[in-house]
């Protein structure tokens, strides 16, 4: 019924990335790194724990051994979702796993928590160290091993990007016109898990006006010919993320129902802006460059305010992640980084329309995950 | 291809939720609530924001109109999908959304978080506000709204427990002798899709030894007759969650492959304690004295190391929510509470089993909303 990632990340990987945080959170001299559920925890000891209220906690301290804690329930899901050899802690439902977890740590200088640790979790922590304690993101130091994609993570990132692509295609070559944009985003969800994504993260169909809003959530409106659709999709595979827009125009086989001038112009932009962003990509370019290679051209034609978010995001465990390409980001990017580079042009209340693709930093610059064509994708629907 | 939930919460229904959560914001002399992207944002406005890195945050002030706060692009999003009335504060994609959030709001006193904000939006809140603020979980005061479900929630929860039973019956009847516990999975989150969830969360399928752990995470292992089969699963359906386990004996056709006295045994005392549990459900009896009836029985039939989890937890919104069934937590049940009642026996390396029905606390007793048999379901496989 699905397609099983082959694809997996080697064990030994996991030692490597899990020393390396042990060294990183030395170097950052924090007391310690409190890792909850997440990908952060997958990232470094391959376990996706389920996000239950239950507190699952990887602990790294300079100069010990990290340590897992977890509900006794889930001591032998533990024992097979670490991929690395990391001691295992249980607390019993009735106890406060809290003090468990933060035993031995002091109650001063810093502890870093995982960004996408639960707040109240996170509580439960600072209430058990104490107020003498300064708490700051485990991305301080994460971030630069988790921004930089190995071969195996860019080939799960290819795999993941391919296997859009084909649904893209699938839905450009099938109905839509008659249909809800709902209708239409539940089967690209299953398309999505039938081409191989684990789970299927989101789906926007915007149709029409409702293509002039950047994260519009697939209703009831019933598509018409003589519109655009934006379609922004996406899951993961393997764990790692697809994320792909292309922009349809549907005609219902009319030929009074092709794009008008406006909007063919308003693409023309677009692609172009998404073009020149994709090839400024090199190593030692800064985020903040390729956003402006992007809004220079966009603004130059006088649809500047029209292309009101950053022009693009990290992707990897994650479906968002660092680095961000946006306005004030100085950081410079290096080889190996995967983002997404998805400009776009919103006329509130007309229509709209973005390209997405992932791109991965390449010593000599640009490797373009995505093959999917991007040019307007005009179809009867 | 799916069956879209025909049921929903009345748009009314929001504004006295949110009525009702400023009121106990003000009773609580909470200088504000901030609740971010996830169930508690769902249940006070209706709005499923999707759960991105950029800052959504309802702002619940005594004395003041609630508002939310939401990154521009997602403007039209909010407003499509907020069901009251609430002001739409937008940032933009560079400015620092956490001083728009918390604009006005003195850094002394108390200020409530939902359980669910992220790290690293807590963290940015708490970086603004400063050090004299005192945070507390917002579920102090939201626990008594939405633990108590009115006859809408009610009847998403039956709708959404009857589809899982639905699937558990497919499975049961199915082929199951010879393939892997992962394929088996996948069916059963396809079916639960199929009968009608928009999401399939959970499919615990634990075979053989891999039985006796509570969440086993579905595997490779092959299923075999002779063995049992714990099967948990569920999803949202409407957004409210199915949880349902029942404990299956594969034979393989072989009459040599029936279970053994020593699961009969273990099964027939966790039969027991499981209805005597249910059975123990009505207003004002605490919720540890359901997990007491449970454990009880257990223990005296010599089974109490093997039972070494809570008996249930509540169930909404949230798959895991309050009130939890668990020694130490004195809360009396009251009229509308809907959680779970799963005794489980875990045998180490050898099997297990668990028995899990989602139950309401009636005026006069147990209201079950499952309703596939629990007895031990000997099947060929």
């Amino acid at each position: 019924m699905t397609v099983a990632a082959s694809r997996t990340i080697p064990p030994t990987r996991y030692r490597d990335r899990l020393a390396a945080a042990v060294a990183a959170t030395e170097a950052a001299r924090f007391d310690a790194m409190l890792v909850g559920v997440g990908s952060d925890l997958r990232y470094l000891a391959g376990y996706e724990a389920m996000p239950l209220e239950r507190l699952t906690l990887l602990v790294i301290r300079t100069g010990e051994a990290p340590r897992i804690v977890v509900p006794r329930l889930e001591r032998a899901a533990a024992e097979a979702g670490l991929h690395t050899s990391v001691e295992i802690l249980t607390w019993e439902e009735a106890d406060d796993p809290y003090a468990l977890a933060t035993a031995g740590i002091p109650g001063t200088g810093h502890v870093a928590v995982s960004d996408s640790m639960l707040a109240m979790h996170l509580l439960g922590i600072q209430r058990t160290l104490g107020s003498g304690v300064r708490y700051v993101l485990a991305s301080a130091v994460l971030r630069d091993l988790r921004m930089i994609k190995d071969p195996d993570e860019i080939a799960l990132l290819r795999d993941a990007a391919h296997a859009a692509d084909r649904v893209v295609g699938q839905i450009a070559a099938g109905r839509l016109v008659g249909r809800t944009e709902a209708e239409v985003a539940a089967e690209v969800r299953q398309r999505l898990v039938d081409e191989g994504h684990e789970t299927a993260q989101f789906a926007i169909v915007a149709s029409g006006p409702n293509s002039a809003s950047p994260h519009h959530d697939a209703a009831q409106r019933v598509i018409a010919p003589g519109e655009p659709i934006v379609l922004d999709i996406g899951g993961s595979l393997g764990g790692y993320g697809s994320d792909v827009t292309r922009t349809l125009w549907v005609t219902g086989g009319d030929s009074a129902k092709h794009p008008d001038d406006r909007f063919r112009d308003l693409f023309s932009v677009l692609h172009a802006a998404q073009a020149a962003a994709t090839a400024a990509v090199r190593p030692g370019v800064a985020c903040e460059q390729i956003d402006a290679t992007a809004r220079t051209i966009i603004d130059g034609e006088g649809y500047g305010a029209a292309f009101f978010h950053r022009t693009g995001h990290g992707i990897g465990l994650d479906g968002h992640e660092e680095p961000y390409l946006i306005a004030g980001n100085s950081l410079p990017l290096r080889a190996g980084m995967a983002f997404s580079v998805e400009p776009g042009i919103y006329l509130s209340g007309t229509y709209g329309a973005r390209i997405e693709d992932i791109v991965v930093c390449g010593e000599d610059g640009p490797i373009v995950l995505n093959e999917a064509p991007r040019e307007l994708l005009v179809v009867d629907g």
